[in-house]
This record gives C-alpha cells, sequence and structure tokens, in this order.
C-alpha cells in the first residue's frame, strides 16, 4: 500500500557528478573538497519506519517521533565514500517528514539533503521515500527531521563517517582505546505542535517555549532528578532535585514499567529507557569522544570528572589539537574529543567518573545531565562524589576563550584549509539578525526579512522553471544590514525599521566565492542578545572571524585569519557580536542557512541560497520528491496521458 | 505562497449532474432523494484557516486544532440548494487535513467528501484546497475532519441547512420561537498522537485512549466540575466534582486568564473560553433544538431539566414524531427536538433550567455536561437545584426503547421514504464486527478484514485507472460473516478465524440495491459486546430494523420493517445484535462507511463502498485533489511536458 519510491535511477549520475566535483575539488581548493571515495564505495542500506511512539526519555512517557519504534533513531555508520542508502516509511498518519543528513554535502544529490520546502516535497503519510547520498568525508554527524519542529518532537540519530584507510583522519592513531558515542540534546514535556501554537500567538499573547525540561544524553536523562552527591552547588541552583543514585543502587530495580514512569531519582533498571549512559572503558588508554548536538534551544557544556580533553575534530574537520578542560557546543556542532583514561581511583571516584552536560548562556532552569565514565578495574559503578560543575551560564568569556580556540590543523596533509584571498570575494553578504514584530507576531528577521517558506520546494522550482508561481521570485533577499541601522538598540527604535515575511532566496552563480558576515544586534528587550548557532547546507565554510559591536569592512576585514581559519558547518554569532565566514558557492542546489535552534527557525530565522541557477534544470531530480505545491499541477511540468487506457475489469 | 487550488472549474458540471440526479430521484424514489434546489443556488463562501490554536474547552489548555483561530470551527448556514463553498487554508506546518462534510450525500461532487485516503489527497501543509458542493437537504448537520484521529483533535463544527419555502421542512410550522444549536463532544487532554501511538503497541503494551476528561457542549465544558447543586446521586458517580457555581456568581469573574486556566469549579467570566452555556429562550414558545454529536467515543444522553422533548427529524430527516423525556445521541447522529418553554418558575428552578448531558453505554468515569435553558423572565440566570439525573449508563433498554421508536414520518408531502421491496436487492453483505489481534496489533475488523487505507486515495486511482497499483484490487472485500462463526464467544474462541490488514474494498454496480446487515458480536474480553454507531458517507439508507444474536436472513428478512423505516446515515448495532439498512448505489464515488468512534475506525472498523466503476473515468475530478500516491508518478497519468521553456532569467 505504500509507494515504494527510490532515487536509484540517479545514482550513477549522482556518483558521476561527485566525482567530477572531486577532480575539482583537488585540482583547485574549495570548500567542499572531500575525501576521494574508495574506488569501489559500498552501500550502507537502511529501512526506517518512521512512527509516533510512547517513550519516556526523561522516566516521563510522552509521545515521540520514533524510528522502528525507538527513540533516539539508529545510529548509522559508513566509510567515507560509501553510499548511504535510506528508505524512510512515513507512518505518521497525518503528517508529512524529510529526514536532513546534517553535514553530508550532498554533493550532486541536492534532492536528498531533506529540507521541506527547499530540497523536496515532504513525504506524505503512507508513503515512502529512499535518501541516497555518498558519505563523502569522515567526521562525526547526525540526522534529523527538518520539517516544522520535528527535530525537536525526536526525530534525530547519529551518523557516523569512518575514515577509510587510504583517506586516514589525522588524528586517528593518536587514541588507541576505541571511541565513544556521545549525541546530546533536549527535552520538552509540551508536545511541538502546542509549542508552534504558543509561538504564533499575537501579541502580549505569545508563548515562548521557555527552557527544556531535561538534557539528554543519547536520548537518556532523568526529569527533576540530578544524579550524584548533590552538592550545594548544585542545590543552589536546583530548586527540583529530589532524590540520587547511589553505589550500585541502579541495578537493584526490576521492576520495568515501574522504571520508565518515575519521575523522581532512585534506582533505574539498567534496561530502563531513562537509566544513566555508562561508558565502560579501559584504564590507561585514550579514547575518542564524539560529541554532537541537536539540541532544541540549549548551548551546552560537557566535562568529564578528573579528565581533560583534547579537541581534534570540529563538524567533520580537523582542528589544531588543543587541551581543554570541557568544551562548549551549541545546537547543530559536532566535535571530536580525546580522552586518555589516566586517573588512579580514590574512594570518592573509584574509577568511576561523572560526566556532566550543563546549559550554557540562558539562565539554566534544567538540570546538568550526567552520565558515567566507568574504568574496567572500578570497585563501584558508580562515583561516590558530586558530579563536577559546568561553567556558570553566564560566563561569556569562557565560551569566547573556547570557540576562538578552534583553528584549522596545520600541516594537514589530507584537506586543504586555506581559503581564497579576499581579493577574489564574488559577493558579500551581510545578515543583521533580529527579533522583530511582523503582523503582530513575534518573529526573527534577515536584514528585515523573516523566512516564510513556500508549499513547493525550491528545489523544484527551479528545475522545472517555475520560479515565478512557486515562491516571490521577483527580486533576492536583502543584502545587507540597512543603512544606519543601530544594532545596539532594540528594532522598535530603529526608525524606519520594518519586517516583513518573504520566501525569497539568495541566486548565486556557480563557483562564486561568497562572503557571510553574520550580525548580531540587540533584541527588543533592550540590552539583550542571544547565541545564535548557524548552520549552512551543502558546504562547510571557513570560519574567518569573529569581533564585537557592529562589522565594519573597512576595519575588520583586514583582520580576519586566512591563515588557518577552520571549516566548520556551523558557527555562532554571539550576543552582539558578528561572525564572518567564506564558501565557494560550487554545489548546484538550494541550501537552507539558519540558526539551529528550532524555533527559531521557526520563527522566520534562516535564509535560503541557490547555487548554480543554470545548471538546475539539467539535474536529475527525482520526479516524486517534488509532486507538491505548483509542480503537481503546473502543466509545464507534465500533461495527462492521452490516450488512456481502459481501466481493468473489476475482479470476480 | 500558498497554492490557491479551486474546484470551481467543475461547478458547472456538478450542478448539470446534480440536476439529473434529482430528476431521477423524483422520477424513481431511491435513498439520495433530495429537496429541490431553488432554481438560482445561492452561494455560501467561506475561507478557513486551519491552524493549531491553544485553546480552553474545559478549563484546561491544551494544543487543537482550531478554524480561523478559534474552536469549535464556525457554523455553516445554508439554504437546501445552495452551493457551499469552502477554501480550506492548510496551516498546520506538518499535517495534510481534509474536511468531511458529514451528512452531505456529495451527488456529483464526490472528491468533495473530505476522506483521506478515499475521496482525495490530503491537503498538504501550506496549500489550499476549495471544497464546493451543494447542501442537497434541509437538516441538521456537522463537518469534521477526516484524516488520521484530527476530529478528535477539535476539527469540528455545525453545518445546518435550512428549508427553502418551496421546499418546506414538515415541522416547519410546529416551532415559534426559533432554533438553539446543540453541538455535542467529548474532549481528551492527551493529544491524538500520544492516543494514536498506545492504540498502535503491541500485545500487552496497548494503551486504550480511556474514558474522554470532560463532554462539550458547543465546545464547552468544565473539567472535573458539575454545576448546580451537587446531590448525592451526582457525587455518587463522581469523586472528582470539586466546587459548584450556584447563582449570579457567573458574572463576578473579570480575570479572563483566570478564568481560561483554572481546572476547579467557581466563578466562570461569559466570555471565557469554558464559561457554560446559556441558551437564553422566551416563556410560552416553541423551540427547535438541533443536536449533533461528533464524540470520539462516547454515547451521549440529552434531557432539559423539567421539559418535554418532541423528536421531529433524524439525520436530516423527518420522523414521526414522538415525546421523550431525554434522547440518546450517538457518536455521527443529529436530531431535532421540540421544546415548548411551558415551565412555570419556582424557588429551585427560576426561570432557568438545567441540561444535562450524560455518557452512556460504558462506565461513566466522565462527569455530565451542563448548561442552561433561560427564560427571559427568570429571575436568576442559574437553577438552584440539582441537575436532572441522565439514565443509568447501563441502561441498555432505554436505549433500545429510543432507537426502536425512531420511524420516518407519515403521510409525508415533500420526501419519499418507503424502500423498494426485498425481491429487488441485488446485493446482501452481512458485516461481521469483531475486536481481534492482527500481527500483535488490536484491531477491529470486518469479515475478517481490519481497514488499512492505502497512500493514495480509491477516488483517483479509480478515476485514473490504477487501482492495481494503488490498493489490494485482486478482489473484493468478504461479503459475510464467516461459517460457523459464533457471535457469542469471542474471536479467539471460533476456531479457523484470523483477521488480516486489507484496502480491499466493496464494488457496487450504479443503481444497485444494497442490503448491509451489521452484525454485532463478543469481544476479546468475553461475554463484552459494544454499541457502534456506523456511518455512511454519500448516502441516506433506510433502516430496516435490529435484531439480538446472529442475523438469520430466513428468519428476520421477514420481520423487516418496509412499512415506515426511518432514512438515516448513521445508525448503531447494538451489544450482541444485528441493524439491517438498505440503500440504493446510485451515487459514483468512494463512499466510506465506518465506525464513528474516532479510534475504532483508526483501528480498522470501516469498508469502502465504491459505486458505478464504470462511470469513475468520466468524473470531473479536480487534478489538485488525487496528485499523490502513486497517481503523482504515475505515466499514465501525466507525462513530462516537452519541449521545455527556458527558466526565465533571474531578476537583477
Amino acid at each position: 500500500m505504500a509507494k515504494p519510491h527510490t532515487s536509484s535511477d540517479h545514482l550513477a549520475a549522482v556518483q558521476l557528478l561527485l566525482c567530477c566535483t572531486l577532480l575539482v575539488a583537488f585540482a583547485a581548493p574549495a570548500a567542499t573538497a572531500a575525501s576521494a571515495p574508495a574506488p569501489s564505495p559500498a552501500k550502507v542500506n537502511m529501512t526506517w519506519d518512521v512512527e509516533y511512539i510512547l517513550w519516556a526519555p526523561d522516566c516521563q512517557q510522552r509521545v515521540m517521533v520514533g524510528i522502528n519504534g525507538r527513540f533516539p533513531g539508529p545510529t548509522i555508520t559508513a566509510r567515507a565514500g560509501d553510499v548511504v542508502r535510506v528508505t524512510v516509511n512515513n507512518k505518521l498518519h497525518t503528517e508529512g517528514l524529510v529526514i536532513h543528513w546534517h553535514g553530508m554535502r550532498q554533493v550532486g544529490t541536492p534532492w536528498a539533503d531533506g529540507t521541506a520546502s527547499i530540497s523536496q516535497c515532504a513525504i506524505n503519510p503512507g508513503d515512502s521515500f529512499t535518501y541516497e547520498f555518498v558519505a563523502d568525508k569522515p567526521g562525526t554527524f547526525f540526522y534529523h527531521g527538518h520539517f516544522g519542529m520535528q527535530r525537536a518532537a525526536g526525530l534525530y540519530g547519529s551518523l557516523i563517517v569512518n575514515a577509510t584507510a587510504a583517506q586516514d583522519e589525522p588524528y586517528r592513531r593518536d587514541y588507541d582505546g576505541g571511541e565513544l558515542n556521545v549525541l546530546l540534546s533536549d527535552w520538552y514535556h509540551e508536545n511541538v505542535y502546542a509549542q508552534a501554537a504558543g509561538l504564533e500567538r499575537k501579541d502580549k499573547h505569545f508563548e515562548w517555549i521557555g527552557e527544556p525540561q531535561t538534557i539528554l544524553i543519547n536520548g537518556r536523562g532523568q526529569h527533576e532528578c540530578m544524579l550524584g552527591k548533590v552538592t550545594r552547588y548544585h542545590r543552589g541552583i536546583d530548586r527540583y532535585a529530589k532524590t540520587c543514585v547511589r553505589g550500585k543502587e541502579a541495578k537493584l530495580c526490576r521492576d520495568e514499567e515501574r522504571c520508565l514512569r518515575r519521575s523522581e531519582c532512585g534506582p533505574y533498571c539498567p534496561e530502563s529507557q531513562c537509566a544513566p549512559v555508562v561508558f565502560d572503558v579501559e584504564p590507561g588508554k585514550t579514547y575518542r569522544l564524539r560529541i554532537a548536538s541537536t539540541t532544541t534551544l540549549s548551548a551546552l557544556n560537557l566535562q568529564v570528572q578528573g579528565h581533560e580533553l583534547t579537541v581534534v575534530e570540529a563538524d567533520g574537520n580537523p582542528v589544531e589539537p588543543f587541551k581543554v578542560t570541557d568544551i562548549d557546543i551549541y545546537s547543530g556542532e559536532s566535535y571530536s574529543v580525546l580522552l586518555t583514561t589516566n586517573q588512579k581511583p580514590t574512594f570518592y571516584r573509584p574509577g568511576a567518573f561523572w560526566i556532566t552536560v550543563g546549559v550554557r548562556g540562558r539562565h539554566p532552569k534544567t538540570l546538568p545531565a550526567t552520565a558515567v565514565l566507568r574504568y574496567t578495574n572500578s570497585k563501584f559503578d558508580w562515583p561516590g562524589s558530586a558530579p563536577p560543575q559546568t561553567p556558570a551560564w553566564d560566563d561569556i568569556d569562557h565560551s569566547k576563550s573556547f570557540t576562538y580556540r578552534i583553528k584549522a590543523l596545520k600541516n594537514n596533509a589530507t584537506t586543504k584549509t586555506r581559503p581564497p584571498t579576499s581579493a577574489a570575494v564574488n559577493r558579500t553578504i551581510v545578515m543583521l539578525n533580529t527579533q522583530t514584530m511582523v503582523g503582530g507576531h513575534v518573529r526573527w528577521a534577515i536584514n528585515n526579512v523573516s523566512l516564510a517558506l513556500p508549499a513547493t520546494p525550491y528545489l523544484g522550482a527551479y528545475h522545472y522553471g517555475l520560479q515565478g508561481s512557486a515562491f516571490d521570485a521577483a527580486g533576492e533577499a536583502p543584502d545587507g544590514v540597512p543603512e544606519g541601522y543601530n544594532v545596539s538598540r532594540p528594532p522598535g527604535e530603529n526608525e524606519g525599521y520594518a519586517a516583513r515575511l518573504s520566501d525569497r532566496v539568495y541566486e548565486l552563480p556557480h563557483g562564486a566565492l561568497v562572503d557571510v558576515v553574520l550580525q548580531n544586534a540587540d533584541m527588543m528587550r533592550e540590552k539583550a542578545s542571544e547565541t545564535h548557532p548557524w548552520h549552512l547546507h551543502g558546504h562547510d565554510f571557513w570560519v574567518l572571524g569573529y569581533g564585537e559591536g557592529r562589522y565594519d569592512a573597512g576595519k575588520d576585514m583586514a583582520r580576519l585569519n586566512m591563515d588557518d581559519p577552520p571549516l566548520r558547518n556551523t558557527v555562532v554569532v554571539l550576543p552582539h557580536g558578528w561572525t564572518a565566514l567564506r564558501f565557494v558557492a560550487d554545489n548546484t542546489g538550494a541550501w537552507a542557512f539558519h540558526c539551529h535552534i528550532e524555533p527559531h527557525l521557526h520563527m522566520g530565522m534562516g535564509a535560503v541560497f541557490v547555487e548554480g541557477v543554470e545548471k538546475m534544470r539539467e539535474l536529475k531530480v527525482p520526479r516524486e520528491a517534488m509532486m507538491c505545491g505548483v509542480i503537481s499541477t503546473s502543466a509545464a511540468v507534465v500533461t495527462p496521458a492521452a490516450p488512456r487506457t481502459p481501466a481493468p475489469a473489476p475482479a470476480p
């Protein structure tokens, strides 16, 4: 009954295109340069049923969007160059869905990027669609829903791409203990439909989603509970903390249902959906922790009790290693850190150590999450001590210090990381981020435009030449900050500033060198400005620099880092600051660029880059991915078949 | 940005078809016979934004599916013969939607019946669709979502069709006071996504939706509160009742927010979303109460303190008037009752009288709902007495007594109601209703088949000749109860009985006279059987009779009521009983026939009748209503347009 769709017909074309792109990339360094795929790419095949599940990720049962009956979704493990092929069966009854493969550049397969309204039509309820793309580079990635607020509903999982022997990661020989996967997220008890309704209420009835109830590690948390011996500090930040697990109690519970549904701390069945995560490690080894964050809202900080962390990878790109006691991680980012199990057991840390994940940047109403790093020679399963404290939520200098230390790996044999010089830049887009009112609604806007996505996917509109009817193609989205706009004052005090809804895009010629400057500003509440992690689809970009206040090209451009800027796919713009990035628009397609905070995107905080308009018609776009909106009824796309064959006679 | 779709191109064809059908109907009496439309039909035009709203129908705020920012949806008022034209803008972000016009027969407009998977594709998020159909007969109707469990999410409203002067209703001159609209429903605090997830859990993890939290009258109720002076009886059935409003306190509250969110009884702002409904009436007049029920689950009973009710209409058909003290009403049914305001005020009923709506047929864990009938000469706004008691929930004889009294109006000048004789019956379908397990899931099945709807709408599949690829067209759904099945024993004890999922349909030749016998049976829990209200789309049918135990054609057929069977669109099959009905399959289209209990349909309790297969190709089906599933990608339907025009140059 489900309609099986595949894009396998397009695989040959995809691989050919990818090959060509790779050749180009190696001949002339570009932001989409990738590891060479193995000569004969393997296939990673998966079939997913996406459906509602009742689940208790933090010990309270709610409805979630699960995959194959579980949350979080299955971890995809591939090798660089493999073809990943995931058939998605939509069993959500009434909701469409798409899956975005966060960090995959989709060179030659822009229709597989999984962004509703941009790269494809949502997969209808009861229908199926097969994503097929090349895992083009090694690194730590994840996947998630990209339609409405379905990511916040639990539709996500890990995507790990290992290096091939031929294309080894530069830090591969620096760890001998193996890898630990740490997928971070936050969780709300209110469902996303109610959240969306609250965000759209007008004027004073606006209801912000608030802080999450629970931080999850690999999909598990403990609502209103904090594990470990709670110290005065922890009690201070948390009026909710109740009781705590200690010693071996976690194994004493045998009643699964009771485990699943309890909202107080206490014993957890190891098999419970909300059992604390325990990582078992051998002493005297070095491990790679793959850490990714797909939070709805929260900026996080992770530390491991008593252990130093060496950062080696950011968003699938090698960075110059540096040591820290904790790392900041924003929604949409991923890191690999190396950790050596070199701690001697003590009475309070008997070979078991807390991993703490706390909230940063917003006054934390959410308890830190905790997991356990347990040496195989530990005498106890649990540390007897208090979990370490993450930095104060408002210690912005700590955040800056970490962010600014991220640089491209020097002498990187496998990837070229130095960007083309500024003289070669074809286009600069300065993007003013403002929170503002549009028609009585609280919205986020970029240069006065608040993104309202159309019913017809842009990629299909361009492919079929239907730009004029699919969206507002009468002009481009605006390129720069309105003249004289004072970023230190709220939008209401900037005369003549009025944002509007729009679905206009930025059109970038194929191969253009593009600079984007994200410009933060005062929010509607005066003297407030938030951190926004911006994620670009279809590309990595060089992060050229950060600054305070208003970006001044004449002064600031000369100070940009042209020496060792890191490649990323996600970057933050800090409160009242700016961030400059550069990329080569060499990936034909329609690519979202947006704040990765789920409600911010929902409120219009995004933009769409269309690259290679002139090449769009030639793309081998799977027809079934585009049959919605104006495309499905356009005579320019399809004509009624004639003559029709007679209807088959009814079966006897 | 939304794509405006209309089916207005098809209106001329629709009206022509309708005219023809009406001519036929008057020439030869048939179940779809209708009042003649006025010579120049008026148009009732509406535009609806369907969107999530935060609403407090029972004083607790939840997310609902609202229309134009409100719940319930706007009341549609038309005159018989009017063209109703409703443009639906889907603003639900990720959910498709359809609207079913319950009781409208859609003669010539089967694509406007609003059943996803059957009559059309769901309207995509961000898209629009215009329903256009003739309100073909006077009566009391309603509309609601018919995709997943969206009706239970609040997507419904009233649809009132008044008689034209030329086609007066036979009881029109029996009331001089006007009309009161009473739309009944039930409300759950758990969202429908979680409810659906619970219903689909396997084996012992199955979670039934349970009883509703609140009964709503015109979309308003008071959770865990019972208005009026609570008596020992009411306290007995309700451990939740807290405090009560008395006298004029309902007007004292001025704090709307406090009103909206309170969960205890007490003062309600008249403007609150959960304020009790008050019907103001003049003394000494006769009123028509239009009562319809769109409950998710509950069978209801309504009574008006101190007033007799005269039943005159059922599902838009005149019935032989009869007097009752209370009426039963099942989900999907509608009645008109006449009420004369002839009561003298007393101290406890100072011209204000309780209307009580209680639950029937299931052990009531839900408090009765109450509204007030207030005479304009009342000294107080509220009665000082206890609300009347509805009949005991398990008094099945009371239900039978009411149901059996409903007969067609004798000497009805405007509609012919006598059915064709049994000798003329072309096909008899006996439908065994069983609750059973299918693949570890609790399901409802009809003759061993549990309906699983396809991704492609049947109407489109037949229209485009794609039956073979759209659903299982290798045979029809089974016609009768399996040989030897013992309806008094649970399915597990009936050897060889094994239900399966299927999307097979019943194909009925155009004009066939069809008998359907609904056969109830023992549920999985032995010695239990439930009442199911079955609703047929596209038709009224004659209710020929009811019986106990297993239907025996040889014995029972002769006892059917061929004299004055009422016309209905919804009928109940009572526990361990059977119900026989008859209709003329003269309405080309694909029509749902299903239990109107929302979770029962979701669990497979339905069937699809396809009528006039041979005429399907000729239907002027709006293309935009069918562009999903296999239709959107079938080369038999559409071919790529060639040659393509070049893409427009990007705007400067």
